[in-house]
């Protein structure tokens, strides 16, 4: 079975987000609005009992984070993916590397672009077309992030929750 | 803001119950299979996170609940409602009252019939078209539930996870 593990932001952020994803990302309804922390992996139902445990031992020393996004981006010509871009922080940059290195499972292949996805699998007609009103629009927006989700993928492509995680030090 | 209180099922009974709601419930797209435990209720901010904690003192009391599906029906004449019907046993019982009465918010006004929604929204015709042959295919699936989600929905109608609490007294 297909795992990942996201931060899902505040509804004011999601909503913003599917104004956007609405329209150009035919994964919108697959999952909401999100930032991945640890992306797709396999796991068998005993195997992701142990990431579940090694996932808390890490939420569990760490601290809520911050999500600040102030500007929209795209991994073009890589990909025509556009997204809020979120800023790396320490917090979160930490958090991403206990869950990513030095933890079950295989490393990341690229480095950390923390990021929430508002078009994706557009031609490259459409994402120039878009991309620069997008960018001019822009993006504001900063809040606490106090809780990751460990989500499973259905048959159909759709996530469902599996656990949360709370980050917090004292729980 | 809206929220409510489901069980997300195993893979297995999710990507079932997809199987029929992909053609049959304009839902499909907006949640994930499941079972409502605590019917959809309006609460803030502050309101939220005393729920959030009346919730955890229920959930921590109660143990796993065995969810067990042997049949579909429908709540035709009232809708156009087709589901899994799930058995109504003492634990899932004690739960759904704990969360339900002498809790913050309102009492439910019908009884408790927990179900798994597989087709909805549908016209009488539609309904008597399909319900006789969904009958005769029927459904025949027991699993543990150990955990419940609190969800909260965002404009465009969707429902995000916003925290998992496990069904568990010793955790």
């Amino acid at each position: 079975m297909k795992y990942g593990v996201v931060a899902f932001p505040s509804k004011k952020l999601q909503d913003l987000a599917n104004a956007y994803r609405k329209r150009y990302d035919p994964h919108y309804a697959l999952i909401t609005p999100h930032m991945t922390v640890k992306g797709v992996f396999e796991a068998n139902d005993q195997e992701i009992a142990e990431v579940a445990k090694a996932i808390k031992k890490v939420t569990n020393k760490h601290k809520p984070f911050e999500l600040s996004v102030s500007k929209v981006s795209s991994f073009a010509p890589i990909t025509n993916t556009i997204y809020f871009k979120a800023e790396l922080n320490d917090d979160l940059e930490a958090l991403h590397k206990d869950l990513n290195y030095n933890f079950p499972g295989d490393e990341p292949e690229f480095a950390f672009v923390p990021h929430v996805t508002i078009a994706q699998k557009l031609t490259s007609g459409e994402h120039d077309d878009i991309i620069g009103q997008l960018k001019m629009v822009g993006v504001d927006h900063t809040e606490t992030i106090d809780r990751l989700h460990l989500l499973y993928q259905l048959e159909d492509g759709s996530w469902t929750v599996y656990e949360t995680f709370r980050l917090d030090e004292d729980n």
